[in-house]
Formats: structure tokens, sequence, C-alpha cells
């Protein structure tokens, strides 16, 4: 009989890259075998179209009284070019030293399929779940997810729930059980400049004519004090403080010295005066320049007094922060310091709210007893510094809250060559699934 | 026999585009036709292989005791695209209201023919020219003269002389006779921010890795205060001040309100505070960027904080600075200014010295009895913001000071469809030639 690790490497050995048409074939299959190896372990499940890849859709029998929750998972994998950078085909996955070596190993099939073997197991030995549970997998998270929210909407009654559960984020370290319980929200916009209405021979005209490159590098510059403070009238007025808490809690996280360094390549930190790493990553918000642009970019140089120049911004949100409120404070900045000579045009972008969830309150605390079960020690409760649009989604279709149960370890290589999962990740997530499900049906 | 006009029209006929390799045999027939119709005035003429273009060369009989002057000239045009918004063939001369349209009517081939037939005019008359003259005709200017520098330091000995005359530059306004006195230099560098080994995830990252679009912002930010003055400590200890009588003429030359305004689009005049605006172009250094990017540049969003971003910088310098001083400058500015959390490498680009020549020496002043007698009237004295390399060379190379004397008015549309070349002009260069060589010969 083929055990859990067995069925996780057939998972894994379907080419699901979902940005890849030709591999169209190779997500129907993948979908189809997930489906069937629900049903085979008892769960009542379809195959549910969508305008993209299908979605997985299983649950067991509900009965009234009990907590409804949603799992949430991917079957869909990032491309798994440089494929010369793989030590083992990414497709034909391999365990070497107790790690298993294949695209998807953690993101998302490994940690999918963790929970999903944990429901086998409770139904191999209960014949039933302590919850009502729905499985919703879906095989398009890797191009942002464009037919769940559609699928979510159209299936709103089906899919009710009290509770989502997604194994989709980080693990601190090896063994220690992970809560993320906040997200920071986002708000784009992107600054358009235009002074003369061509390039113009920077000769001619330089010293008379604005340019608009100087003009939006001042714009970006107006941004930031030499503390990294922004400098955005109001920016930080609803933010919610950090609690003491979780200052306290952070502060002794087992986070190796020396880690964002040797994953960033950067040549040293540098963030927001009086606040630690983790504070600026995870809770406090930011004004990043995700491109800028303007005039010539070819090799070598081109003297010319360019038309236009941009720069796309991205603010990191935190809890309380409204994105919209944002938007409208940072226009009246960019506004009030437009400089003379140029026409400044803002564009705004996508939005995102904050994420936030009490982990002493019920669900949390249910997440946690249950971390606490399957990862034997310290339970690590954390925050994350992106942005998780389905988190949202749930929210606003389903009014679920979210539990983020993340098993990706810090150098899982997720989106890149040699993706890894530990098998004892796997065990661990199997166990967690298992304890999960218990506490949260009280 | 043909007159001034028809051998002018003949000239422009050659589709002689130095940057189209396809047109290579037609550049071969210009030069050769060129070649020949200096024979015929009476010229000793050759044409000259070098690695690209050949050049045409030509000299009357010199004898000693009587200044050599080097007539400057090109017979190379401006790619004519876009083809549809031509009034008329750019290939097929056609008079309109007394102005040739053509590809070359100004730059360089009206301007050029003009000398040329204000020689065969004297020489018809006289059998001789009242000084030594060299004819140097290229056809590579418009590809940046790849070939002529080698080309005069091969054959120094042969185009020793006192004095260069060019007609490539601007007249001031129809009938204006224009002596361009001035040209300001150039130093151009890059700034290459680097902060992390590879774009990061702007929201995992973000606030705790400093972004090197921000960084490359702030340092271009860096340059100006809010009067447009230059904030690189040292950059204008060199710089020779205007002098009261060029501020005075500059103020009273006959240019149309809103000019510069029609030119470029721009939405208002934005320049350094205390200088009028010919004086900013002309006669102040500026700092400007030609370039500018870094992280995203498509359309929409991608939350990245990038790796990388870049400015490409040049200054234009005015008389008595000194490129590679203000380069030293620079360089310390950036690295004083530099971020932190980012490494900042400046890369020296190409340089060239400004120039000035009094328009009350000996040269200046022949030129302007000339320009009085061929255009009657005031004459314009001005300088202009762009860089002429040649310039540079004929003075490195020769020793000789150049006459820029120019029959370009604003609306040419040189490298723009529909060029254009007034036969008033051409007439006009015809007897400004004349009047030179004799001015010249003293």
């Amino acid at each position: 009989m083929p055990t859990d690790l067995d069925h996780l490497l057939t998972f894994l050995r379907f080419p699901s890259v979902s940005t890849d048409p030709a591999r169209r074939g190779d997500m129907e299959a993948c979908a189809k075998w997930l489906t069937s190896h629900l049903e085979g372990i008892g769960m009542q499940a379809e195959l549910r179209p969508t305008d993209g890849n299908p979605v997985a859709l299983a649950r067991n029998q509900h009965r009234p009284g009990r907590p409804t929750v949603l799992l949430y998972g991917h079957y869909d994998v990032q491309p798994e070019d440089p494929l010369e950078l793989w030590q083992s085909p990414p497709f034909e996955p391999e365990i070497r030293d107790g790690v298993i070596y294949a695209r998807g190993a953690t993101d998302n099939k490994g940690q999918l399929m963790a929970h999903v073997r944990g429901i086998a197991a409770t139904l191999a030995e209960h014949g039933d779940l302590p919850v009502n549970l729905i499985c919703l997998f879906e095989g398009e998270e890797e191009i942002g997810s464009p037919n769940l929210e559609p699928f979510i909407a159209a299936h709103r009654d089906e899919l009710q729930c009290d509770l989502v559960a997604v194994s989709d984020t980080g693990m601190l370290a090896p063994g220690v059980g992970t809560l993320t319980y906040g997200l920071r929200g986002i708000a784009c916009l992107e600054l358009r400049v235009t002074g003369p209405s061509s390039d113009l021979h920077s000769g001619i005209f330089g010293g008379a004519v604005a340019n608009p490159a100087t003009a939006v590098a001042r714009l970006v510059a107006s941004l930031h004090d030499a503390d990294q403070r922004i400098q955005i009238e109001g920016f930080y007025d609803d933010v919610r403080p950090l609690e003491d808490w979780e200052r306290e809690a952070w502060a002794t996280l087992p986070i190796p010295e020396g880690e964002t360094l040797a994953l960033t390549g950067a040549p040293e930190l540098c963030g927001e005066a009086g606040y630690t790493e983790l504070e600026q990553r995870w809770a406090r918000p930011t004004a990043e320049v995700n491109g800028i642009g303007g005039g010539y970019q070819g090799a070598g140089s081109k003297t010319v007094l360019p038309s236009k120049a941009f720069a796309k911004i991205s603010f990191r949100l935190v809890p309380d922060q409204k994105p919209g409120v944002i938007l409208d404070l940072a226009r009246r900045h960019f506004e009030r310091h437009a400089p003379p000579g140029v026409t400044v045009e803002i564009v705004p972008g996508h939005t995102g709210q904050a994420y936030l969830l009490d982990p002493r309150g019920e669900a949390g605390a249910a997440a946690r007893r249950a971390l606490g079960r399957a990862f034997p020690g310290d339970t690590a409760l954390i925050r994350e510094g992106g942005s998780i649009p389905i988190v949202q989604t749930f929210k606003d279709l389903l009014d679920a809250d979210t539990l983020l149960l993340g098993l990706a370890l810090p150098d899982a290589r997720a989106h890149a060559p040699n993706e890894n999962f530990p098998v004892a990740s796997f065990e661990g997530g199997i166990r967690l699934n298992r304890c999960l499900l218990e506490e949260l049906a009280g």
C-alpha cells in the first residue's frame, strides 16, 4: 500500500505549470488525479470548471452544530527554468538527506498534500472528521488566481464557512510551529512626469527647460527623511502601534543571525530608525519604488533632456491604514511637491487591506494549540510583510478569517531551482492538520 | 548655363544618408559629384578614402604671405523617415514661396554649397581667391564623424591652417547675420547603484533593505536646490562670468516672444534663478539626467524591490570649467551623499571643453565685418548651448580657432520632415563666403 510520501511524490510528478499553455493537459491530469485521490480517501470530490484551470472541490458529510472550515491550497506550480541549475529533474522528485527536491515540493503541493494525508488518516481512523470541511484547491495561484474570486462569488453558499486555513506561508525554522497572524496591505500608484513634448537636445535647451527625470527623482526623494521615515503628511495617523507582547515575542524568535543579509545579498540592512528588522518588515508601512524610468536606457550616453519620466511606487500598509486614504495623502504630497516646469500625473493602482488576526482570540488560540501539539516547543507568532490577496477575498466574499499555518522554510527555494521540502515538515504538516481540525472542533 | 541654385538642387538629389548601409553607393556618387564640381569651379580637388565614407578635399593655389583658411562642411544627411510627413519627396527638392524643401537643404548641403558657389564666383571674377583655402567636406557628420579625427591626424601637414570656418550652426532669424562665438563643453557620467543581489519581493523585505531606485533618486535630487543651482561643492569655482556686453547684447536679440516654449512644448520655462533664458542655455553650466532607470519597466505594477538602478548624467560646461575637474567634484559629491545600504559606482563618460572665441579679436572682427556686409543690419553675437566636437578636434590637432557662421534658421526642421532652406539664405551664404574670404585676407 502506498505511503503518505508515495502519494506526495506522485502528485509532484505532474508538471502542472499554470503559466505555460503547452501544459494545459498536465494541469488537467493533475487536477483529475487530485480529485480522485480526495474521493479515494473518503471525501465527496468534484472537478469544477472555471474560465481557466479547474478547481478541485471536496467536502466531508457536513453536520449541523460543527464549525465549517475551508482548507485552501493550489496544485499549480511555478515554471522550472533555469533547468540546468537543478541538481535533480524538477518533476522527478528525489529525496536526499531527508529532503524532497522537486518543483512544488514546498509551494504548494507538499503543504497541500500534508493536509490531505492528515484528513485521510483521520477518516481512516474515525470514519469522520471533527469539523465540516471544504477543500478548495485551485490551479492558478502562480498566475494571480484570475478565476478564483469569480468562482467563490458564484459558489458563495456552497463555500460558506466559519474559518479558512491555508498552509502557504513561512515556517520560521525547521520544526518551529509558525502562525502568521498579520500581513501588510498595499496601495500602488504611478507617478508620470511630463516636460517637453518630445526628447530635447540637452545642450540646446538644458538649463532653461525643466528635466522630468530630475523632477521624478526629486518627488521620490521627498518620500523619506534620512531616518527612512515617510514624509507624507498624515501617513502614520492610522497606524496601529505594535503591542508590547509582539515586540517582545519577535525579539526572541529563533532566527539565525545574518539570515536576511544572506538571503538578499544586500551590503547592509537599512530601515526606519527605532524599529528592529522584523518590525520594519512585518509591522511598519513602507514606500518603495518598484520601477523608475525615463530618457535614454541604452549603453553609453545619449544627451537628451527626456520628455517623460515615471516612478512606480507601492506603499505597504499596516493594520488600520486605509489604502484609499493613503493614495489620497500621497496624491496631495506629490501635488504639493511637484517641481515647476513639468506636469505631474498620479495614476492609482491596485490596493489591498492589511490583515491582522488576534492570535489570542478563539481561532488563534485553537491554531496555537494545534501548532504546539504538531511541533513541540514554542510556537512562533509572526506577521509577514507581503500581501496575500486570497485572504482578503475570503474576508470579503465569505466573511471568514484565515489562519496562515505555513510550512515553508526560509531555504525552501520556492520559485527557484532545487525547491525542496523536508520529509519531517511533511510529516509535521500531517500532524498539524489532524490537531488543527480537532482543536477547531472545540 | 546652370545657376547657383541649379547646382544646389543637383546636390540635394543625392540621397546621401550616411547611417544607411544600403546607400553606400549614393554616398560615393554624391562625394564624386561634389569633387568634380569643385574641380569644375577651378579648385584642385580629390576624393580621399577613409575607413568610412570618403572626404572631398580641395584647395586653391596656396601662396606664401596669405592666411590659410579651412572650410569645413558635410555632404551626408540624416535619414528621411518618416517619409509620409514630407509635403514633397525629400530627395526631389521643391521650391515653394522662395523656400527650398529637401533633406539636407539646411543641414548641411545648402550651407556648404553657398560657400562653394561663393568661391566659384570669386574664382570666375578674379581667377584667384584672396586667401589660401582648403575645403574639407566629410560624409559622416550625421553618424558622429568617426573617421574625421584620424583623417585630420594623418594629414595634419596638408591641413595646416590659421583658421577654420564652418556654416553648420544657427542663424537667429532670417537675414540676421549670426556669429556663434561660444559653445558649452560636456562631462558625462553614469551613476550605478546596487542593493540586493537580485530583485526582491518588496513585501517580504521592503522596510529593512535599502531600495537602489530610491537611492539613485536621492542622489539625483541632491544635484540642485530649488533655484536650480547646482549643489556640487566647487562646481562654479572656475566658471568665467558672463561679461556685461554679452548680457546686454543678448537682452536685445531679435528672438520672437515664446519661441522656446513653442519649439519644446514645455509647460513653462524653468531655469537657474538670476539668469535670463539665453544666459541659462548658452552660458551657464547644467546637470541634466539624460536617462534614469531601475526595477520594473512594463505596464501596470510588479512589486519588486529592485537590485539595481542607474542615472546617466551629463554636465554642460562653460568656459574655464575643466571636464576632468568637474567629474572629480561630482564623484566626491555622490560619494559623500551615497545613502546607506547600497553601493554606488560612478562610471565616467565622454568629455569636451567649452569653446569661446573672443568676437572682438582679429578673426572675430573679420567675421563680423563679413556678416555685416552679407546681411546688412545688426550682426547677432551668440553662443550656443550644445557642443560641436569638430571644433575641439580642429583646436587640438591643427591649433586653429573656428568661426561658426550659421545659416540654419530656427524653423529649418533639420533632422525632421520638411527640412528647408530659404533661397535668400542660400544667396546670403554666397555673399557671406565672398565677404569672409576678403575680410580674412585683411
